[in-house]
């Protein structure tokens, strides 16, 4: 989210060391491009006669997947069982967009081991353009130091042009209310103090009031304004390096603490495919999306190991967050961080043992740079079981009738995880798998705040909206929201099925049993309403209305007792809807960020919420506007569209850098399974220090 | 919650075992009661010639703590800095609830060391009843199979009376709706099928259709009732016993994994109180309300270590377990679990290394029986630092400008743990203390569900409202709600606080600078609007309907730029309200459930939020009741009572013990420390396993 002054976080390497990364792994059709395929691509892309236009940019490089019959088969055999599943190859293909001649164009590349040939080409006429590259934002950093209006500026400040560094941002879309350029690609640009001897908290000193445009396939500054000058809030007290806050590091500390596995991991990581317990699934890497779950199936061990489908395909689809502050230097803060900067792309290298435990494994990913040649972002995802302390589940029998005894099963977890920093702001974006068979999706939000410069020094002294909290001297930390769009396409022990809200709503006792009621002193009690999901339109939830338990069934698939097999939605915090109002340009732009729910038709090309070309998007291709179809969601391939919502007001404790705050969704089998699936796993050994049993059974 | 067949869970010890356990730890004043103290207890109410009526039954007795100035004044000395603070002796005394005579007895008594005298004595004259004892509960459980309508019951459904047993319901409340049987202390009974060679799991195997009433003063059934005849449900499958499951084992299973910590814990126990990193806090225990977390401090470290109160006492008041189902035989099924039955004294003994993990400390608690003796709860609280992955802050820089470096700090939490069982229900209660200076309270859901017996063995045979989910053949899990109402007394900085409602609210962009708009195309915001609560009305907070940030803040104190210090609410799920009419009895007892936030002025006497005798309660005595003064809390001493609620609808995969469900509230400084604690916090060593910096600075 947000203000990606030094947004580029990733190590570029040679495409030479890239592909000795590669290995011999065989290829699952949904394994991320490889950094040999990315070559293949490039090479072909830049071969083709089909776009002339010089230089050509590649924007977005990525895996197009097979057709979800095609890989389905793959994973689980056809239907029919005539296929040879894993035996099968499909065709390998990648989807590119670059920029050439002031136009966005989308290559679809055919690729054959180290060779690749494109198949399709077709120029975008629509609104909205693709991602920013590192190239996008790198050359046009260093636009201002010769730009004579900014060097004014800064002077005007009192700073020198060598100690300030700006940044690219979007500038959102705001109809005819913004100037147009011509189509231009533009951006907006701010700037910020620079001085790593003083502090590396560059985020914590605006120079505020002034905002340049900026074309980006010109590679020129277009527009340029100083409205008002503001003091630069001092250094002092913003760094958070260790090196410069200690020793003595004087902060609260608990001791060091690990976590021993004394028969070794329990997952196996084959390429991208993982098993773990009860589940499989597969680990992939996207420039845009960042982790793509696939295929996660869980074994249903009361039922011989049967294999059964949960999620065909996971990830996070957009991050939308729109700044409060309707200020000049304020009002276009309303980045879609998926679409326009890129989570793969921005994902951090993770800090081994610090930001997964010493009992995890990592994962490279592979994209694109502007030239096509591939970037290897190492370490960016981690896998490790956590051992958290929890209890799966538990019973304390009372010594009153029987006899006292315990039974209990500790809870232990696989977390895959990705830290995306765009710019300010750090995501952790956790998939915790659960033997009980859950996915808890969890978003943490940590990093630094986007400050405003101001001229205050104390709260006294304000007398209007400032728009954020006075987080220091001459610092506010602005209002704003964070919505986590989620892509879930569950497939609930099969591809076709239903939404249902079981709606939970209050009766009054009749006191006639024909009606629900009964002849008690009872007044009152609550039941459940089934309503199935028929259409888009219906498929629109907002959770915080009215109680309901909202679940993803299969109604071909039923329980031996006839309940329909299903998976539930439990929402766990960060249930924010946007308040912006419905005709103002960010909310067209992200009007799914009303509802935290959305459910829609499985359609290969809706994988955006808030459209293919997301940067400068005007709402006509997001997924609003495609569920404006109201299509039949009964009964169909459908895909849950879950947005994870905060509204952020700073404290002075999010400064210098913010403690974490999470939020989540849990997706849980709900009559999926007969029963508990955990009833028979085994307790853990007898130790010294480990008993799990107080008494035997009368 | 519950249905606590066999409720007794706690071992009895002879007072001379529970008295050698009592140590030389010199007392703090909210210390809970000694084996010692309770055996002297006991003496001096039997000594007493106050009540000479006998049998006299032990209901409560507890702490009555010295009144709140002078436990401050102990703890923190005098704010005149007179006082000795550590070195005051504090009056030491119990309060006691006593049955006799078929009256509800009151006691204060005076402990000093191994002696004790009766202070002051009072006789309840209002409506409802103390704590079942176990006592009532085990001589009750005898009665049904020497009463010849209850063996006829069984003989008609085809069992054995040696093969069933009954347990102790409270009746909830009815008004003139129930017999009132002249104002006895009546219970109702119901039973199950008890073999524990074909299932450990009781709940599993109603007796549908019998209901007793039973006098449990004179102990004997006064009321029966054979409505109907109901299947019982099948052993098969309701077992969860490890030796009955298994071997094989062939539930899903991750490998042990062990929390090491090379340079031991890092906290410190003294008697009851706990140092941990930035924390200070007293660990209670109460027969009634379990845990009970005092005097919890953070050492701001930024301010020289500085101890700030952030928590006077904290503690579950009540959990209230409404069913849905308004059917004779359950209709009444409208549990106040610590008022009926008692969370200190159904309290599980913690299984080492399984409920809690292998680095856990633990402690034990002493409460009455009904006899007067002590009877220890061995185990029933442990301590443990959780490593579970999480990170406190993190923030990687980029390399546009300056370097690319990564600062990440874990997370480390401590842990204060305790399960009570009531019944069927195993609640999880943890008091989760965070270096950042949150307290994050969960609670965790485990057990068996309440069944109810049925003659249908699919789905398809279900016409009517079952009032419940069908979970396996004949057995319906009913609907039903938790309430979980902690008391938190808050004390941000000091003993008077305000509670703050920073609505967020959407706006409109005027254009005008004056009103907060700014000429610019935006055309919505949102802003904060700070709302003092003046009076109790005002405290009253549903969190689902608008949204809003609720601070409890010390308006004498601000930061250094003028921020009021402050702690803020974020609730993590399990955000139901009750949805029963406001005329219908059990939500008359429970009012309070309707909203999840009250604030209501500290009165030393408030601490149960169903009232001191929840038992058949009838709302005259409760939060709601007390709150309809409509003190002001405005800028005064003022309590939190925050209500953790879930709707339950039960599915198949909570059969036959339930998988844990969790909902939590964290309070968490806001504007409270002048910026984030943890910056100047120690970053992990590096070491072969763990780095924590990729690269330099610039």
């Amino acid at each position: 989210m947000g203000h990606p002054v030094v947004a580029v976080a990733i190590v570029f390497v040679s495409a030479a060391i890239a592909m000795a990364a590669s290995s011999q792994y065989s290829h699952h059709p949904l394994d991320p491009l490889t950094a040999t395929e990315i070559t293949a691509i490039r090479a072909a892309v830049l071969a083709s006669p089909l776009v002339p236009a010089r230089p050509l940019f590649f924007h977005y490089v990525g895996l197009d997947e097979p057709d979800k019959p095609d890989v389905l088969s793959y994973a689980y055999g056809a239907a029919d069982a005539a296929a040879t599943s894993s035996q099968m190859t499909l065709p390998r293909r990648a989807f590119v967009i670059a920029r050439a001649g002031g136009q966005s164009h989308e290559f679809t590349v055919d690729i054959a081991a180290d060779n690749a040939s494109v198949l399709s080409h077709a120029v975008h006429r629509g609104p909205g353009f693709p991602m920013f590259t590192d190239e996008d934002q790198i050359a046009a950093m260093a636009l201002p130091y010769t730009y004579p209006p900014f060097v004014e500026s800064v002077r005007r400040r009192g700073l020198d042009v060598g100690e300030v560094g700006c940044g690219v941002l979007s500038r959102g879309w705001f109809g005819a209310e913004q100037p147009a350029y011509g189509g231009a690609r533009v951006a907006k640009m701010k700037c910020v103090v620079v001085d790593y001897n003083a502090t590396a908290n560059i985020y914590a000193r605006p120079v505020e009031g002034v905002v340049m445009v900026v074309d980006l396939d010109r590679m020129a500054i277009i527009g340029y304004r100083d409205r008002a000058v503001f003091t630069v809030p001092k250094a002092e007290g913003t760094d958070y390096r260790a090196d410069k806050v200690g020793p003595p590091f004087t902060g609260p500390a608990a001791p060091p603490g690990v976590v021993v596995q004394p028969e070794g991991r329990g997952f196996h990581v084959h390429g991208h495919l993982v098993k773990w317990a009860n589940w499989e699934f597969h680990v992939g890497f996207d420039m845009r999306a960042g982790t793509v779950i696939s295929l996660a199936s869980v074994n249903d061990t009361d039922a011989g190991g049967l294999k059964r489908r949960v999620l065909y395909r996971g990830f996070v689809s957009e991050i939308f967050v729109p700044y409060m502050d309707p200020e000049e230097e304020w009002y276009f803060h309303t980045f879609t961080d998926a679409g326009e900067y890129g989570l793969g792309a921005l994902a951090s290298q993770l800090q081994r043992g610090v930001d997964c435990p010493a009992n995890a494994v990592y994962m490279d990913g592979y994209y694109a740079g502007s030239d096509g040649k591939p970037v290897k972002a190492e370490d960016v995802i981690c896998l490790f079981e956590r051992y958290a302390g929890d209890v799966a589940w538990r019973h304390t029998n009372g010594i009153g009738l029987g006899g006292l005894f315990s039974e209990v099963r500790p809870d232990v977890t696989l977390v895959v995880r990705m830290v995306v920093t765009v710019g300010n702001y750090d995501y952790t974006l956790d998939w915790e798998f659960k033997t009980v068979g859950s996915i808890k999706i969890v978003v943490s939000l940590s990093g630094i705040l986007e400050m405003k410069a101001i001229n205050y020094t104390h709260v006294d002294q304000i007398r209007e909206d400032t728009h954020g909290t006075l987080i220091t001297e001459n610092t506010i930390g602005v209002y704003h929201d964070h919505f986590v769009t989620y892509h879930l396409d569950l497939d609930i022990d099969g591809t076709r099925n239903s939404f249902i809200k079981n709606n939970i709503v209050p009766k009054r006792n009749t006191g006639v049993r024909a009606t629900g009621g009964a002849p008690a002193p009872r007044r009152s009690y609550w039941t459940v309403l089934y309503e199935v999901a028929e259409t888009e339109a219906e498929g629109q939830v907002n959770i915080n209305s009215a109680p309901a338990d909202l679940l993803f069934v299969n109604p071909s698939k039923k329980t031996k007792i006839g309940n329909e097999v299903g998976y539930r939605l439990i929402p766990t915090g960060a249930t924010a809807t946007s308040l912006l109002a419905d005709d103002d340009y960010p909310e067209r732009r992200a009007s799914y960020t009303k509802k935290q729910v959305w459910v829609t038709p499985y359609n290969k090309s809706e994988k955006w919420a808030s459209g293919l070309y997301a940067e400068q998007s005007t709402g006509d291709d997001n997924l609003a506007a495609w569920s404006k179809r109201n299509r039949s969601i009964k009964d169909e391939d459908i895909v849950l569209w879950y947005t994870v919502g905060l509204h952020h007001v700073p404290y002075q404790e999010d400064f210098p850098v913010m403690p974490t705050i999470s939020g989540a969704l849990e997706v849980r089998p709900s009559n999926f399974f007969e029963r508990n699936p955990l009833i028979r796993t085994k307790p853990p050994e007898n130790s010294p220090n480990c008993s799990c049993s107080i008494g035997g059974s009368a």
